[in-house]
């Protein structure tokens, strides 16, 4: 039997951790780290620092080399494969390490209900046999590291908000009725994609990271600077992760 | 000039808090906490256990009674004069308690970019000439508090999610184009107002607090009996605060 804890740890600053993840993470028998590829080792370098700062008793620590998602198949084909292969990977930690079942916790960026495919992992793991129970710790998202760096509100007053992806974006244009729009998952500036009259931007990348980087302005005029930012920031880095709130002006004037 | 701090502390369980929370909260001069009368007096009691759980050294705080929405007025105009209140009752703060400047914090359910005023009320408090530099420390919402609750994806894969509110969903329905909706601010089962056929619902209340309550189901079949179980938890501890995920079946019966 065993308890998964999948453990949201926030954005990349180790002051997100909730009290409740740091007490699940000290509880659990073993803790899976995924190793990323070199140009994320910024990434698993940050989960060994949380677990250096936030462990006060010898809990085990593994890691595995993370599966790689294959980019010649079509994108949902690939992602499934990609979960059957994480899957295996954690079962087979699970075989090696918990033999007779035990506590499992995972960190994962950000909150493990957004964007996230732990949960959906999971329910291959038990699909395969493996008895478990998944227990969630909530956690702090880049969404809300964003709307706090920029100190602004997600929802316009009394209002609605989509949270939406990079590839939606391109596929389907400005979400119909949304005043709102969070983009995720960008793989590069989808919002050159639309149309950008009347439109305002906040940008943030690194959110709550040293490196953190923040652009805002209307789309029009602030959307080459964000997209030549963003391509020096992934160059010096290896890697970047960002996410950006699109709001239109309403009716009224008002944002 | 007064530094203004708005914290996000989740959603009731004191566990919730981060340690960027935590130390925010301590070095602050003055700590804000409404009174929002009997009804919900647990709510400021659990601000005042906080308080007590977190800090280490001995912080001034001061309680003032939050000022009531008149609900005779239009529902913007009352919300506005509400903010007008609020900030007003403030400055009376920071003129009694803070004449000479520094640092006040404010303990913000969940996160204070979400169906939260204070980020609109600091706005009020610079035009009324008080200098202000507003810092938000982000929180855990309610809508993670529930996802985590339930154990489930916010997001379908690879898909989007609107957040709404009770009025909103009444108002227009279910929004256009959207599967995933989650519903906000809902004073009293708005997902009885839309055609329940294909829809599934995880719903929350009182999350991450002891009387944590949850249903979930699908909404033809969960409806009446979250109805029901929620104006019995009203009457029994005088307020409620809940929160719900509602998913369409999707074209390939995934979900």
């Amino acid at each position: 039997m065993i308890d998964l804890h999948l453990i949201g740890i926030g954005t990349g600053n180790p002051d997100h951790l909730t009290a409740e993840a740091v007490r699940v993470m000290n509880e659990a028998d073993l803790i899976l780290l995924p190793r990323k590829g070199s140009a994320k080792s910024d990434l698993v370098d940050l989960r060994r620092t949380i677990c250096a700062q936030v462990l006060h008793r010898p809990v085990r620590i593994i890691e595995f080399d993370m599966p790689v998602r294959d980019a010649s198949v079509p994108y949902m084909q690939a992602v499934d494969e990609w979960h059957d292969a994480i899957a295996a990977a954690w079962r087979e930690r699970i075989a090696t390490h918990l033999p007779n079942g035990g506590s499992l916790a995972l960190l994962v960026w950000g909150d493990p209900s957004l964007y996230d495919s732990s949960l959906r992992i999971s329910d291959r793991l038990k699909a395969a046999g493996v008895e478990t129970t998944v227990h969630v710790v909530p956690g702090i998202t880049s969404i809300h590291a964003l709307t706090a760096a920029h100190a602004i509100p997600l929802n316009p007053l009394a209002g609605s908000v989509t949270i939406t992806t990079g590839r939606m974006l391109r596929k389907h244009g400005w979400p119909a009725g949304a005043d709102t729009v969070v983009v995720m998952l960008d793989s590069g500036c989808a919002f050159e994609a639309i149309e950008s009259a009347g439109i305002e931007i906040w940008w943030g990348a690194y959110l709550g990271m040293p490196q953190q980087a923040l652009e805002r302005g209307t789309l029009t005029q602030a959307a080459p600077g964000i997209a030549a930012r963003r391509a020096d920031l992934r160059a010096r880095h290896g890697w970047i992760m960002d996410v950006y709130l699109m709001r239109k002006e309403l009716a009224d004037g008002s944002r």
